[in-house]
């Protein structure tokens, strides 16, 4: 079969938007899948706690699934994981903070039997017919890789999430002699990271954030609370650090950044001398000037520990004038209002925060413009495919490598579940699978679908409104009801006079219904709907969703 | 009476917030209002169409209401009048843009008796003991105006929305004189627009717009399509000048833009050559190198035209490869995830877009730190109270002011409802009224509260769940029922098993019920409700709103 002699390249997730990164690269029989991550709902999937890639395509190839390779540890990269291994188990290769993130994951959902292996950047592992190779990175968050796998066409390229740090905290500079070296050697693909692709010139260092820590803990003469993403070691690291420079103990605050902290100390990642961690309900033995407080709750998020101070009801923390807040984080586009006003609420209770558009206080994790060039020439890859990012971002990423002297036909700009095919010589988009979002909300994984999505948008906007009338068993003539209850749609003791109208139409469709013997209940109920919609509108301009229910006694 | 010698100035809206701009003037027995403006709901307010201001301060003193005021008209400064309007009966003060644009909407909202009085900037007015002026301003709409206030204690200045552009458009310039003047003479307090404290530096001119667009114009060969905010009259101007320059008919889409575009022609503030104008239907006579379309959707809004035509259900546009789309705004926080997606969606149809990342195609409306320093400076006042921002940017504002030596007792930071006195040589905050945010929705204003908000946000999250259970009328044994109903829960067809495992809990609760000869409606439906929410989180991990219903037959 000619299919064989291809490689197929099959991002599942990860292209057109910033999230649920998972490719897979397919060689005849083997098949190799790159991080496994998870996506954060849009504002539309209401309920919505997750979202995974649908996964259909790998499962229907299950055979084939020698190894999953994770870049690095972050949720949009491992945080599917558990779901793709209920239903394959597979070795799974990545650094040891990756893995250690990745199997508390794994405990809280209960599986057991699972095959971690850890590697180093410099390793070389075999999968199937793959040689995968791991690149030092730098990102924001420690070791995270890039990958080059070694293909019967030739040699592809991942970045994986990468900036070019010349000073990173950790002292690990990202191995730019090997994607050199795997450059002059040839390059058939390289996938690059595109998230900062509009952005000018090159990302700061983790490092200058330093300076800012520095400054403003010289100053503070009250507590400091830094918010920042659980996961950026460095910056922890950093902020401890100065901590102790300035005789601060620390103390952490919010589940997951508990977690991270155990898993990187446990792990080396992260340095913390005897003594300086003390525990939440030991602060009142110290003074104000001498607390650090390590919190989650930077994009705002309603249930963290930022959020819970701004808004006075954390369970041992209560903002005062004297504090320093140092909001270390960018928001999210769609967490720009919550963060917003979280700030509001901390300056109200008369904190001093050090927020976004200080300088300084957060340096992004993703490559800008310069350094999203310097990559494409290092690696000078024959094909580039754009990913990990919106559909603009692929887009002017591609225009970068255009101008760059890679020819236009050479750039593959791809979405999810299109099939990228390459022989030695040529490389195309042929064909696509099947690809999409899986909710995942409380326990269920993929049981609500679109018409569920649908009904919870109609029921945010105008609630509901429901009809019940009991018709008698032998005679089928109302016998009680017509019942209604509203819930979201008005204020029920302000709405007598609305409900009585409304009754009265009900009861006039009930009767029209009699005197015509009509008695298929689909028919009733889709006259009472009819009536009450347009009653509805009238009145009140609102469409509440209207469900009539008919019983029988 | 104290109370008599004193100004009271009340923000009813605009302070902690960007939206629903009203101010109370109050001395003695005269009372003038400064804007009346409505806000845009935010993510939490489901299913609420507008917010306007609780007016109940002002009708508690509607006999000492002399006039409204209007800076100018924009929506958070003018779309409150209709309401305020059907409870009292009081002349409107504004350019005439401000009123043509108030007009149309007084007409929309049926009402028919009210008193429009137009007046030009450098005029000055009198009502009830204030004597009020308005200054040429410069903002993202013509005329708009500051104004100043001489009362009895002392002259107030309030900014209005401005900023300092050197070479506006219409070539109106700020009237620096004025203010200098005022500021000379004395003032006893200023009220200026916080909106940009945060930004370092000097907002661009509007001019700077025209570089972009005549760059863009001159390059395109195919459609050129822009979009931007209906009420950025200069905007439109700049495009009509340019498209006039290349040879191009402008097609006006979308309801908002049409009216404004209308309006400001009619009133002589946007000037578009005979015959250049042209309808939607007549565009196919042209070719597409000879069109300009100037429609709406700079925000992403799903129903405006620009996301009609990214989702590919325009009624007559369908975007081509040869389309040059200049998205002319930049994403209200809120909105960004929604005009991303729009930009994503028309790249993807081979569009060409020019769009915030960009630079030149859009500026703000609203002054940076400079020329908030330089207004500060002209004006010079005892007292500074900054307005129209966000918390966080109203502190920063009064930061920047005390940094310029105003005394930090006479930096008032309030909130909506601070009541802010003034004597001669005095000023404090000093008490607060009632204000808040009152919903609109469909027809309903101020019918929609938080219980019915809250109910939304629950159905909006895991759905509702309804059990009806008919009693008979006798024995008050269950004769019917349960029945369920799910929507927005779980998939119906998928969870058979779920539902049975349900209808066993309730018919269980209703069993002990009988046993025990519990027959209070309010007990049974709670206990149905215990039961059922304990079992479908230990199935499903969702709590849908329960709504047992009972009946009698």
């Amino acid at each position: 079969m000619e299919q064989k002699n291809k490689l197929r390249i099959i991002p599942l997730g990860g292209l057109g938007e910033i999230g649920k990164n998972m490719t897979v690269f397919e060689y005849g029989e083997d098949i190799v899948i790159l991080d496994c991550g998870l996506a954060f709902p849009d504002d539309d999937m209401l309920g919505i706690d997750l979202v995974i890639p649908d996964m259909t395509y790998v499962l229907e190839n299950r055979e084939k699934v020698r190894a999953v390779v994770l870049t690095h540890g972050h949720e949009d990269h491992i945080g599917s994981l558990s779901y793709l291994l209920r239903e394959i188990n597979v070795p799974i290769y990545g650094t040891r903070l990756a893995l250690g993130l990745v199997e508390t994951r794994l405990k809280e959902n209960r599986l057991e039997n699972y095959h971690l292996m850890p590697i180093e950047a410099g390793d070389e592992i075999k999968a199937g017919i793959f040689d995968i190779g791991f690149i030092q990175g730098s990102h924001s968050i420690p070791d995270a890789c890039g990958i080059y796998l070694k293909t019967p066409v030739g040699t592809i390229v991942h970045t994986g999430d990468f900036k070019i740090d010349p000073t990173p905290v950790d002292g690990k500079r990202i191995d730019i002699h090997k994607f050199a070296q795997l450059g002059k050697a040839g390059v058939l693909a390289l996938l690059a990271d595109s998230t900062n692709a509009e952005r000018e010139g090159h990302t700061g260092s983790e490092l200058e954030v330093s300076n800012t820590l520095d400054q403003e803990f010289s100053i503070a003469r009250g507590r400091i609370i830094m918010a920042t993403f659980a996961s950026n070691v460095s910056r922890l690291q950093q902020a401890a650090n100065i901590a102790c420079k300035y005789g601060r103990k620390i103390v952490v605050c919010g589940r997951s950044m508990v977690n991270v902290v155990n898993i990187s100390m446990d792990l080396g990642y992260l340095t913390i001398p005897e003594g300086v961690l003390i525990e939440e309900d030991l602060m009142h033995n110290y003074e104000d000037k001498q607390i650090l407080i390590l919190t989650t709750g930077s994009q705002g998020e309603p249930m963290a520990g930022l959020s819970r101070m701004a808004n006075r009801n954390h369970r041992r923390i209560t903002i005062t004038p004297g504090d320093t807040i140092l909001v270390a984080a960018t928001p999210i586009p769609g967490n720009a209002r919550s963060v917003g006003k979280t700030i509001d609420n901390l300056l109200r209770l008369g904190a001093h925060v050090v927020y976004e558009k200080e300088s300084g206080i957060h340096v992004s994790g993703h490559a800008s413009r310069d350094e999203l060039q310097l990559m494409l020439n290092l690696v000078r890859p024959k094909f580039f495919l754009p990913v990990h990012g919106e559909y603009r971002m692929l887009k002017k990423h591609g225009e970068l490598a255009e101008k760059l002297g890679i020819p236009k036909e050479n750039i593959l700009l791809g979405e999810n579940g299109s099939v990228f095919e390459f022989t030695e010589d040529t490389g195309c988009i042929n064909g696509k699978v099947k690809v999409g979002n899986i909710f995942v909300d409380g326990l269920g994984v993929g049981d609500v679908g679109n018409i569920v999505i649908r009904d919870r948008q109609q029921l945010s906007q105008d609630g509901v409104l429901i009809v019940v009338v009991t018709l008698d068993k032998e005679s089928k003539l109302v016998k009680s009801g017509p019942d209604l209850v509203s819930r979201g749609f008005v204020y029920v003791r302000d709405s007598e006079a609305l409900m009585h109208g409304a009754q009265l139409k009900i009861k006039n469709v009930l009767h029209n219904c009699e005197v015509n013997h009509i008695s298929s209940w689909t028919t009733i109920k889709v006259q009472i709907r009819e009536a009450l919609n347009q009653y509805l509108i009238e009145k009140t301009g609102r469409r509440p969703m209207i469900l009539p229910i008919i019983m029988e006694a």
